[in-house]
């Protein structure tokens, strides 16, 4: 939340990264003392900045520093935000790192004063979303992002943790502005004219007609109710295919700036609605039927094999849970309560990363004008298709199914 | 939330009463300096000390100070509770005073070392359940609470309040203990043998088919689960007919220590649930039918009529809402789903209080057995009825429609 600035908070550069590691007792198993550094500030995102930083004569000996920058960078210093951002962020990665050390970077320490996290270094891992624009296909992804969706999600819930610790850890996670964030990004200003969307002219049409449905518009208000409202586990909060750092044997879900308690659907909603934002863009990324079909059918594999993973080791607690209190007929419903949440949540993902602010590479970086708004409009209608849809589905076969059946509306027909 | 006792903590007595009144600046405006004060303890609940205090030459100024014990009385020292829930319980009646003051008491001063509330004494008012039981009727009363409930629930909401300010309420209402007070006694332990169910011999029969009800508990943990995670608004938690003080012209409700960020169907679904309790007790308490039919019409006109004056007023803040983002279907479902809420979040009100541990005059203080199990049995029977049917409960109408159509099941049909 918004608080004093640290007195001692200073922004790190290329010139005093290498005095603050040394000074740092925590990297001292990492980093000989006195020894020459090297870092490099790779920071993509809008909100923080990021040093990879490694020892000269030895660059496997590496770490990344992640410093909080008090505005967010997108639009400069025209929107504040919180520092304490930095401390969610480092306390999530410590949570989800004992629950799913497989999938976590590791943390070395948190810098209350700097608003900085030094953690272990990704480098042999690219950024999933790169990595899907490329077709390339990332076979343990499935079974890794399940088991982490299921641990760190099942394991912060009322469903394990005791009465106390669940409040008291809301109350911890409490995380005001990044919230309000998503609640404008994602579930408000896509559904209204703003200056800050910032969709293609070419789909202009679609973006406008859904803007002018009540009964969508009705949907999108309840999802962003429950986003809002249902306080059901320590959420990642930003989970899409660019917080995720991956190659062909192992994968990291990074950067929980956005972390609360939340409801789980958020999360796996991220995942599958980034899945299909990458499905509708190799409609024309990927010209090869052949090679499209089968890309495609990797995408839609994954998101039905990371459903029955989530599922599969989700039901490690349920098998703990006691039964006259959750009976049989409360875990099926509540796992499909979270099945159609994750429909509804990553639809508004989807259309957020269409029409909004911030958009995705895999739509977004199209260069022809015709083939963008071809794989835009078939996004939107695979959102609409499972937002709309999303109570009539029982599996997660269905609700691949509900998206596979759309088709885009453009080129517009007369 | 527990925490170390103040060194400054006394239990007043009817010694230091009255220097501790005289030592406070805030009751100035009440009592004059020196002036001899008279006071007796009046506590009938089990986690206070509660003393009605007055100017001995002129009884009409007198205060009310309510001091936490740090413990349950009710089952003595072995139940640590924390004073914290005295904080709780003023800073929600001080919220509730701004919102509604009109069924509020007002609050002179809170003490935080004393955990002491300093209020306006009720002593031309009786407490609503004992009043029922005797067959009065209070007039007003539809009108009071319904106006209470919608002030009270939609003005913390998200609805009203902003991300930031709602989000710091959250924390700073943390009740743990207390809402494990309800997760156990209302949610839990009616479902399942346990010692400190008290219900009466005859029923058991009855008792022991709920609690093998799959179905049944399906819905209840539903109930429970949203209770757990649904930070709707700031729910008073405690919202029965023992909780409201009233004469035929005023109304309050007193004793929010329960308080907290909950679903609002819980405080709604306490009212009816309550009048249900009524409802089913007269079946026998009041024994010319002529006299019950009109005390029980009394009953349900008072249901459907608070919920009319609840929607009414709940009106008044969805007039002031942003359509676009919030349109009317939203509007439609947003309070169709409370009403449903209540429907099943009262039945479980109900059910504890014929199962659990702490029960209701209306139905434990029936002395024939044979009676008392005719009410209690269409207590749980009008209890089943609602939460089952809830979600095809469409208005206050069909909801009273459900709970009419139940029979007692006692006595046993061969």
């Amino acid at each position: 939340m918004f608080t004093e600035l640290s007195t001692r908070y200073q922004p790190l550069n290329a010139e005093t990264v290498s005095g603050y590691v040394h000074s740092r007792p925590e990297l001292r198993e990492v980093f000989h003392i006195g020894e020459e550094i090297e870092s490099v500030e790779v920071g993509d995102g809008n909100l923080n900045l990021v040093f990879k930083v490694w020892a000269k004569n030895d660059p496997s000996r590496t770490v990344v520093l992640k410093q909080a920058l008090p505005y967010l960078r997108l639009v400069g210093d025209s929107w504040p935000l919180p520092t304490d951002r930095a401390r969610i962020e480092a306390e999530a990665l410590k949570i989800e790192y004992r629950l799913c050390p497989q999938h976590t970077p590791r943390v070395y320490f948190y810098d209350p004063d700097m608003y900085l996290t030094a953690m272990q270094n990704l480098n042999n891992h690219i950024i999933m979303r790169k990595g899907l624009i490329q077709g390339i296909k990332y076979p343990a992804f499935a079974e890794h992002i399940g088991l982490f969706l299921a641990r760190t999600l099942a394991y912060t819930s009322d469903l394990v943790l005791d009465f106390r610790t669940k409040k008291l850890e809301v109350a911890r996670f409490t995380n005001p502005e990044l919230c309000k964030i998503t609640e404008d990004l994602v579930f408000t200003e896509p559904y209204r004219k703003t200056e800050r969307n910032r969709y293609h002219p070419e789909i202009e049409p679609q973006v406008l007609a859904l803007q002018a449905d009540d009964s969508l518009r009705t949907q999108v208000a309840q999802m962003k109710e429950k986003f809002m409202t249902h306080a059901q586990a320590l959420i990642h909060g930003d989970l899409h295919t660019g917080s995720i750092m991956i190659n062909q044997t192992e994968t990291f879900a990074i950067d929980p700036e956005f972390a609360f308690y939340g409801p789980m659907g958020f999360d796996v909603g991220a995942v599958i609605g980034n899945l299909f934002l990458s499905y509708a863009s190799h409609e024309v990324r990927t010209k090869d039927p052949e090679t499209r079909a089968d890309f495609r059918k990797y995408l839609t594999d994954t998101v039905i094999q990371l459903w029955k993973v989530f599922e599969r080791e989700f039901g490690e607690v349920w098998a703990e849970v006691d039964l006259i209190n959750m009976p049989k007929g409360y875990q099926e419903d509540y796992m499909l309560r979270v099945l159609q949440d994750s429909a509804g949540m990553g639809a508004c993902k989807m259309m957020r990363r269409v029409i909004g602010l911030a958009g995705v590479e895999d739509i977004r970086g199209i260069e022809d004008a015709n083939d963008r708004s071809i794989a835009a409009s078939l996004a939107l209608n695979i959102a609409q298709a499972l937002i709309m849809n999303r109570r009539e589905i029982r599996t997660i076969e269905e609700l691949v199914e509900v998206a596979t059946g759309c088709r885009p509306s453009y080129p517009w027909k007369g």
